[in-house]
């Protein structure tokens, strides 16, 4: 039945063809694109219709042992910023998410689900407070501008929502805090992981926070105003060149490995956030109210029927899986997808991130992944992050 | 003062770049994917999260010729379909657009603006009536399904708001019909210019509209249920070999030249549509009410600051613009931006589309477009669609 078994050769994977983006004014460009253009940017990605790079001179592999070993820097502008402020802001941010903001203080970031009224997930967004009645959603790649907006305008709540002049720039790796300190001052240290603080930069007042899409440890630089893109970049490559700085992206070696999910690719719309492991972010108390709270009440009660999960699996290496990889159980049962996934050259194994059946999750859990039809790698479940000794 | 005036060389042009898409689960593939894989699909771009291929093995200009003169079939299954429906369906939707819906029958397509609270175009569908309580919206490049929950929950109506398994796919080109009737019959030479029918195909009934994003004349297939891609594909190819079918996607060449207007290059959420050319699809009367009416109302008032107009200028072929030309007057002063453009074979000129400051947009109205810094071509405004008398 599995004659096939980590027996695939590479032919049968899907390729990573060449196909070339097609450029438009609809795909905007960010502040730093020129520079990430100089410095030989090789692919994009687009996100909330905005140019993501992905990839520069170097391969994934190497991408990610420099990433692991130095710093990078990532135009993450595509990170749209979401504003909403005025006297209902703080209630239209309680009313998007099912996690607690009312003890969320200034200077903090809260990871947050953002749900439809069937408990949907449609964003995951780094929720920013800037003060009492003005927030910051730093989002993931859906139109929360329109959502919060229609939402806003149906209550016919007193805010004002808009898309700032703001494009973050994350420096990421284990040297960051140097190079920051370098450039910003000693206060950078005083940064707690998924705080911020608001810094000089030029005349003018700069959100720096400790966070980003790795688990290198790094910043993300908030920055208010374009026209300052040239400059702030000159100024982190500049200095950077001492810590052996690359240009870089979030990795997907890097990003799996860390169990760092992808709204998008791990889950959509159509999952909920229990089945993406995210019940410590949501309160079911009468504390809060929020859209959705009365579904998810109800998926709490049956208990989510599928989960998020890592899966290590053996056979050749794959490449990132644009198609879904089929998951069965020994039994031939198909018990899920694997969304994400890649090669580690670290774990020697590959990696994936996917939703199974709540019954196959629990760790070692032996499953067999379909990377093509009718080919099997045998496979288990892994906790997550992945390391060495899972 | 404009030395460069027509000189410039085609090094100062913004080159196109071999840029390669970074592909993922989250930028979503099609039923039809395969399929134009299979023909050799060379360049994708993202609309809705999903693939729009751009790109085959001919040139855009080789393309054009063909579109003209045969028939294509274009993978447009990034137009998502945003299904309202229930009770409140009908006011739902005429509180999202300026247009008035009361006279529209079921059968009809209508392209509407689709505004925020100041008047900012959000979207530029077309509208589909199914029944009295049940439309689809084919949207361009923005979640309206978020905005239309969002607001539909705010205002707690009585309406199911959901992505339906349906995926568009173009029949375009002066040889779409006779290929058209002779897949569906003779009943196609019915479907009226954005009207449609519901035809029969592999035993289901689909939705098949007169319409395209394309001034060659042709045809829509709604197709639902994403399991029939493939046959529907095989099935338009094989009726299309003796119309000289091709692969094929909206023609950059051809949809300027036609005065075809794109959500997010020549317009987005800053501008409104007077702005747009849209006059004639917004109701001021107390007939209807709608989101941004208020707005709208004020700037009619006052009259549109800018307005979108078509630009033929000299010089060197230019290249898309991904980064808009500045448009200058002769006296040197900033009036706008071309935000699309390109080298017409036919017409033997650039085109470009673009907004311009309202009292440049007479007919004729001489101006110099700025196609990289310090570099300016004559050109003057024309009507559109351009034509050769033009």
């Amino acid at each position: 039945q599995y004659g096939g078994l980590n027996k695939m050769s590479k032919e049968n994977l899907i390729p990573q063809k060449n196909i070339k983006l097609n450029m438009s004014r609809r795909i905007r460009r960010t502040p730093f694109t020129n520079k990430v253009e100089e410095c030989g940017v090789s692919d994009f990605t687009v996100v909330n219709h905005m140019l993501l790079p992905k990839g520069f001179k170097n391969t994934v592999e190497e991408d990610y042992w420099h990433l692991r070993e130095n710093v990078q820097v990532w135009d993450v502008s595509c990170q749209r910023q979401v504003q909403i402020s005025g006297p209902d802001a703080a209630k239209l941010v309680q009313k998007m998410t099912p996690r607690s903001i009312k003890k969320m203080e200034t200077g903090k970031c809260f990871y947050i689900p953002i749900l439809n009224e069937s408990a949907g997930m449609i964003n995951d967004p780094v929720l920013l407070k800037l003060d009492d009645d003005m927030f910051w959603i730093s989002i993931a790649d859906s139109d929360i501008l329109l959502w919060a907006k229609g939402y806003a305008i149906g209550l016919n709540l007193d805010v004002n929502i808009e898309e700032p002049d703001v494009y973050p720039l994350a420096i990421q790796g284990p040297k960051s805090e140097d190079l920051m300190v370098s450039v910003f001052g000693e206060d950078i240290k005083k940064i707690k992981f998924f705080n911020y603080r608001v810094m000089d930069f030029m005349g003018t007042k700069q959100i720096i926070a400790r966070s980003g899409y790795s688990k290198q440890g790094g910043f993300e630089i908030y920055l208010q105003g374009s026209h300052f893109g040239n400059e702030l970049w000159d100024l982190i490559w500049k200095a950077g060149k001492p810590y052996n700085i690359c240009p870089g992206s979030p990795n997907l070696i890097e990003r799996i490995e860390g169990g760092l999910m992808s709204y998008g690719n791990e889950f959509n719309r159509s999952n909920n956030p229990l089945e993406c492991g995210f019940e410590h972010l949501c309160c079911f108390t009468d504390e809060i109210n929020y859209i959705g709270k009365d579904a998810l009440k109800k998926i709490l009660l049956d208990g989510p029927v599928r989960k998020i999960c890592g899966i290590k699996f053996g056979g050749p290496e794959t490449s990132a899986c644009t198609v879904p990889y089929k998951v069965f159980s020994e039994s031939a049962e198909l018990i899920g997808e694997i969304t994400s996934a890649i090669y580690s050259p670290r774990l020697a194994k590959n990696v994936g991130l996917g939703m199974l059946k709540s019954k196959y999750t629990e760790v070692d859990q032996a499953v067999l992944v379909s990377t093509s039809p009718g080919k099997y790698l045998g496979g288990v479940v892994s906790k997550l992050p992945f390391d060495e000794g899972s």
